[in-house]
């Protein structure tokens, strides 16, 4: 699936979060998906929350494996480990670039650097390791 | 800061969550955090989103910090791994169980386990550690 | 496998490291496992090495998950996130402390608390996710 | 400090690790750190043993961080997250790849990917968090 097919498969399937999101990039080596930052994103003192950092990472690796192999059945996050490295601003867009480093037959391992507009190093690293269905 | 005196203190910084959020046990054991969980927590399928359990986790640990060294100024999450093990139910109430293992100088970090009602295993595990603010 | 199996197990199968490692206790509540620490777990400064420390969790999560399904296949670790609280003295014996938060048919996932002697908070945390082989 | 200068540090401080270690590149952009696996390195059935990884990425964001700062203190890891993703074989050097993502104040984070040669993949991901020593 491309950047054109995971856009319409967010839409189609993560509607509450779909309007936010925008598949910027999707190709073998990597996966880049922006965030609008909104008000349901901030925490007290106006920054990003760390669950939307989190769910940015999340969703970006979920993507970067259905673009290899396509919309089938549920893959599951197993596990995540993630570091808050600086403070993104509120009023300001963010990029989530994930790799996939594995694609098992069981598991997938993906790791993300997260980007705000106009500050060149990462607020956020994180990687989410994915249980595969297995096949019928 | 005991349940009481956290419970207030969610409704008064964290007004947009403190609805669904409960502290209903802290001390120096630890500290019990009841999360009622509605359709905004959920995602496709019908399960507890990721980044729910995530925030459930998070805040627990902040408020397991704040029992101890009161309410003064901010602790920042700078690092979490979180293991998700089995599917919470969509219309079940979750409750995280915190443990500070360490409250120094710079660092703490807390440990914290997620049930789900009428489930004996836990549902999730996360550890979090936090910058605690540099006296002035 | 109880205590004496395992250690029975861990004589003929890791023989280079038997000798520093007995389990002291293993049930369906957990698994305790002491490490005599000698000069080859030391660093520069006198206290115990991260790898080592690193070893230990790895080791105990292995056991308490043999203990459960027996010595059949190999369990493979895949993924750790681990956190170093305190720095054990150079001349004291750890004891770690691991407990089976999941077993499932693909994954296991273990955590673990390290105790030095005569020192009442945990010096470590880990967890541990194993992937289990699968049946023939 | 450059290439060098660490691997003269390498042999003046870690004596008893420093003859299978080799600083290959250290810039800005990053570190390479090669390992000369023996067998002190393997584990059962041939392959190299987790804490050796472990081990050798620690090491690696360790040297990334001195790079920058000098050697002047200890630092100190507090926090790793690792992913075993392939089996290294048993005769097979290894070169980890290690970047700072962030040199605070109070604390580094490091990412490193390891690689054994002839694999175009890598065998294992870690993300390293190092407390810095405070200035006296």
């Amino acid at each position: 699936m491309d950047a054109a097919a995971l856009n319409a498969f967010l839409a189609r399937e993560f509607a509450p979060v779909a309007k936010e999101l925008t598949v910027l990039e999707a190709d073998l080596t990597g996966l880049r998906l922006a965030l609008e930052v909104g008000p349901q994103h901030l925490r007290p003192g106006g920054t990003v929350s760390g669950p939307s950092l989190f769910g940015l990472a999340d969703i970006a690796v979920y993507l970067a494996i259905l673009s290899r192999i396509g919309p089938r059945a549920l893959a599951v996050t197993v596990n995540c480990s993630i570091d808050f490295m600086r403070k993104p601003a509120a009023g300001v867009g963010l990029v989530a670039h994930a790799k996939l480093l594995k694609l098992g037959r069981v598991l997938a391992v993906g790791d993300v650097l997260i980007y705000a507009q106009g500050l060149g190093a990462p607020v956020a690293r994180a990687s989410m390791t994915y249980s595969l269905p297995q096949g019928e």
